[in-house]
């Protein structure tokens, strides 16, 4: 499968723009499909675009009040420890947990019930490569709402309302186009900022010389034209 | 004062790139001067600053050794929760925490003692405008290290020579010239991409044009280079 601006030397070049604009058109989508009320990034990769795309996410309560921005915790998960030159997962590695969520924050405000209940929660990565940290995260997140809904005291009844009403979402800038490790289930959305080949993924926040690689990504991009 | 790439109309304009530039520049002096092992990245707004000086601040345990990431861990803190359009600080509001350290996963991989005892500890943010937000995080973090050493069983030598190892530096990108209503310690390493007058900053993350932002920012260059 093409790619749009991949020359084919094996890095898929991205700019700071190209993610930025990739998250506001993703961003309408999750608007429009997923509207969620709780961010989670998964640091360090889902740092950028986590804030990067709560500038397109934000809520108004009532038709008169300003917009305002949906909170984001982060939890850090890595795959990679050993790996430290690169940004993108290793299949197969455990995952390690260096942050997880700030229940104590995660209060009553929003929702009557606190924590994740009843929240609409929007997980978010940098690159969806061999699922296997997406798949850990959402997972162990799952296991949190059943011990708060245990936790709960509601009628029965109430408490598979309230487990309805909890949804998973996932957004990652970048998804590969290859067979995963980790599985998601069906009832989380998913949502992509684009496919791509099992490519190398050259992120901006990586690069010694960011000038130089906007000017590759440039020629690459000149050169995607005259293939077409 | 004159500030470079400012074009006098109230915005001063930051592309990604003068972003992540100032990132890697300051991090030379920060890595020489400070070398830390640890940052705290204050969300949303320290996220895109701490994930880009991430890749400039590595370190290697070893000679033979590959370079690794630093860990980052993210703490919320919101001075402006009414003021949903800003990204900036508003003098004189109450913090609140909306995310805190995770000390469970804090461990004693890196140090004898664990949680922050006798860490070199980055605080990382976008901008130290009223200096609220930044002095609030720095006395609770001092909190929480005096709580640990208090739980120490060791000597009064041992817990006043760890208390001695455990130092704080703060990085921001963007340090405005003004008065502070907040007071940070002289104890604190202090590390700014760079100082500006006290003008409104339009980060790149906040635009809902990224192309005409750009756009602006090289016609604000351009008369800066004029006007010399």
């Amino acid at each position: 499968m093409p790619v749009e601006g991949y020359a084919g030397d094996g890095h898929f070049r991205q700019t700071y723009n190209d993610i930025h604009i990739l998250c506001q058109e993703t961003a309408k989508r999750i608007k429009t499909e997923f509207n969620p009320d709780l961010m989670i990034a998964i640091g360090g990769g889902g740092f950028i675009p986590a804030r990067i795309i709560r500038t397109f996410l934000k809520v108004s309560d009532s038709p008169e009040s300003k917009p305002r921005n949906i909170p984001i915790q982060a939890i850090g998960l890595s795959l990679y420890e050993a790996l430290p030159d690169t940004s993108e997962e290793v299949v197969g590695k455990e995952v390690i947990r260096t942050q997880w969520l700030d229940f104590s924050t995660l209060g009553d405000k929003n929702t009557k019930y606190g924590g994740l209940l009843g929240k609409r929660i929007l997980v978010v990565d940098e690159v969806d490569d061999s699922r296997a940290t997406l798949s850990y995260a959402l997972q162990e997140l799952q296991i949190d709402v059943e011990k708060q809904l245990k936790e709960l005291k509601v009628s029965e009844e109430e408490r598979s309302r309230i487990r309805e009403a909890t949804k998973f979402g996932i957004f990652v800038v970048h998804n590969k186009l290859k067979p995963k490790a980790g599985e998601i289930s069906k009832d989380v959305a998913y949502f992509s900022g684009t496919d791509i080949e099992d490519l190398w993924v050259d992120y901006p926040w990586e690069m010694p010389d960011i000038l130089k690689h906007d000017e590759l990504k440039r020629q690459d991009d000149e050169m995607a034209v005259k293939a077409k």
